[in-house]
C-alpha cells in the first residue's frame, strides 16, 4: 500500500460481506419475497462482493414460521429454492448465515457444509454468552464451515469483559473476530482503540478483524473506513444501508470507496432503484432523529423502533425528554 | 485534554458555527420566511451555539431581489427587521455573513461593524480568486469585523495551488482558515493531510483551522470529528444538515458529540420538528444516491441537483451512466 495516497490503491485481501437480507430482515421479520432475495444475490455476484449473508439459522421454536419468514431460519429447502445450485468458485461469492447464541437450535439446525450452499456461519453473541459461542464456533468448524465471531453491543460492556471475550475466541478456529457496534454509538477514536485491542488479542492466530457498523450517527461508513485504514480486511455493508433501526454501512458508498477493480458499483445502483428503494413503502430504516438520540446515549435502537410505532412517533422532543428522564 | 477517553471531555476553545440559513438558502434562493430565520436564531442562542451565519453579502445585481430572498444580500434593514437589537455579549451568539469573491459588491455592501448586528464576515473563494479574497479580508478587517477565509472546492485543485493560497492567506488578519469540502469528496486520510498542511502553513499566525464538510458520502459529521480530533476549533454545521445538495454536517449529531456543557441539544430537536422537517415538503437535500455518486467522482453537486429536476430524476442508473461516460 502506498504511503502517499492509499485511498486510490487497494488491498486484495479486503473482502466485503453483504448482510442486507440478514440484518434488514430484523425490520420485517424476514418476510422478503424470493424475488428480492434473488435480486440481492444476483447483484452481489455482478458487483464482485465476496460474501452474502442470506439470513439467520435461528430457532423456529423461538421464531415461529407463522410469523417469521424463511430467512430467519435458512432451512436448506428454502436456500435451495432461491439459490439452489450456487457455485461459490464459479461466481466468486460465498454464502453465509448467522446463528445467535441462545436463539439458535444450532446443534440440529445446521447440516454439514458439504450438504449446503452455505460456506460461512457467523456466530453472534453478547459477552456473557461467549462460552456458548465458543462451542458453536467449534461445532460449525467441525461441520466444515468457515466461521466468524461477532461480539455484539461492544459499546455497552467493560474493557475487561472485552478482553475476556477476546481471550476466549483467540484459540477457536474462527477466521475473523468482528467489531460490532450494535448501538451505533462509537466514535472514531473508540473504533481505533477497539481495533488495536482486537488486533493485539488475535495476533499470531491468523484471524482477520472485521467491522460491522450501525448508522445511528451517520458514522457507519466512516467507522468502516477507519477500521479498513487500520487493517480490517472483513467489512460488512448492506444495500442502501438496509438494516434494523438506523441501518448499516451503505454498500453503494462503500463500493465507491474501494479501489479493487473487481468491484462494480453499477449493479448495486440498479438493485437500489429496482428493489430496495421500493421497500421504503413498507419498512423504515436510516439515521432518523430518534436513532441519532439512542446512538448518542448508547442505548439499544429498540427504544426508537418502539417509539416510531407509537401515536406520537413524530414528536422527537417528547422521545428525547422521556429517554433523558429514564436514564 | 485526557489522553485516555477524549470523547467524554471537551476543549473550551472549540466554537460551533451554524450556517443553516446561509448554506440552506442555496436550495431555495434564500426565500426563507422571517419566522424560520428567527427560529434558527432563537435556537442558536438556546443551544449555546457560538456563531450563526445568516446569509450572504452578495450582489443584488447578480442575484436580483425579484428572484432571491433577503438572505442572499443581508441588507442591514433586513437584518434589523429579524434580529434587530441583537446583543452578542448577552446572548453568547455572534452573527456572521459570507461574501463570495466575484459575487459580492463588497466595497459597498458592507457597513462598518459598529453599525451592524454582524460580528464576522467570511470570505469564500476559489483558489484562482485568492488575490481578491485577500483584499476582501483586509477590507472587512478594516471595517472592524472578525474574518475567516474559506477556500472552496479544495478537493479539485493541486497541492501546490493549495500551498500558494495558504501562503497568501497566512499574513492576512483572517482569524480562521477553513477546510471546505464543497464536493463532499474527501475521505478521512485526505482530511488528515489537509489539516496538517493548513495547520503548518498557519503556524505562528494565531489562526484557527476551521472545517466545513458536505455530506455526499455520509462523511460530513465524520470528517468534522476528524478535524476536531486533530485540533480544529471552528466547526460548521446546519440544522438537520440543511444545505445545498447532500447538505452539511448535521447540528443535532454534532451537538450530541460535543461535551461542553454549555451546548444543549433539546432546542435543536425542537427546531427540527417545528421548522426544518416541514421544509422537506418544498426543498430536497441529503445524501441521496445521485449525491453519493458526484461525491465519489469529485464532481460539483450541481450535476445531481440538475438531474433531480429532470424527468428521469429517479433513474439513478441513467445518471450514473451519463456521468461515467462524460468524465
Amino acid at each position: 500500500m502506498s504511503e502517499k495516497a492509499p485511498w486510490i490503491t487497494y488491498r486484495p485481501e479486503l473482502k466485503v460481506l453483504d448482510c442486507t437480507i440478514r440484518d434488514g430482515g430484523l425490520i420485517n421479520n424476514h418476510q422478503f419475497t424470493d424475488e428480492v432475495v434473488r435480486a440481492v444475490y444476483d447483484t452481489c455476484i455482478q458487483a464482485g462482493i465476496d460474501y452474502m449473508e442470506i439470513g439467520y439459522k435461528n430457532s423456529p421454536r423461538l421464531f415461529p414460521k407463522s410469523e417469521f419468514g424463511a430467512w430467519r431460519h435458512c432451512d436448506e429447502d428454502d436456500l435451495n429454492r432461491v439459490v439452489g445450485g450456487h457455485d461459490a468458485e464459479k461466481t466468486g461469492l460465498k454464502l453465509a448465515a448467522m446463528a445467535d447464541a441462545e436463539k439458535s437450535d444450532w446443534k440440529v439446525q445446521v447440516v454439514p457444509r458439504s450438504e449446503s450452499v452455505l460456506d460461512l456461519i457467523r456466530v453472534a453473541f453478547y459477552a456473557h454468552q461467549v462460552s456458548e459461542a465458543v462451542e458453536m464456533i467449534n461445532h460449525f468448524h467441525d461441520l466444515g464451515y468457515e466461521t466468524m465471531a461477532n461480539l455484539m453491543a461492544v459499546s455497552n460492556i467493560t474493557e475487561t469483559e472485552i478482553d475476556t471475550v477476546l481471550e476466549s475466541i483467540a484459540p477457536t478456529p474462527a477466521g475473523t473476530m468482528v467489531i460490532v457496534d450494535s448501538f451505533g454509538h462509537l466514535y472514531r477514536e473508540q473504533i481505533d482503540r477497539l481495533y488495536k485491542k482486537y488486533a493485539a488479542a488475535m495476533e499470531g492466530t491468523g484471524k482477520e478483524i472485521g467491522i460491522h457498523a450501525h448508522n445511528n450517527m451517520q458514522l457507519a461508513f466512516a467507522n468502516t473506513i477507519e477500521a479498513i485504514i487500520l487493517g480490517s480486511n472483513r467489512v460488512d455493508a448492506t444495500m442502501l444501508g438496509l438494516g434494523r433501526g438506523a441501518g448499516n454501512c451503505p454498500m453503494e458508498i462503500l463500493l465507491g470507496f474501494l479501489r479493487n477493480p473487481k468491484f462494480s458499483l453499477r449493479p448495486v445502483i440498479k438493485l437500489l432503484q429496482d428493489h430496495i428503494i421500493p421497500l421504503r413503502d413498507t419498512v423504515e430504516w436510516g439515521p432518523l432523529i430518534p436513532f441519532n438520540i439512542t446512538g448518542q446515549l448508547n442505548l439499544h435502537p429498540q427504544h426508537a423502533i418502539k417509539y416510531r410505532k407509537s401515536e406520537t412517533k413524530d414528536d422527537f422532543v417528547k422521545f428525547y425528554d422521556e429517554l433523558k428522564s429514564e436514564i
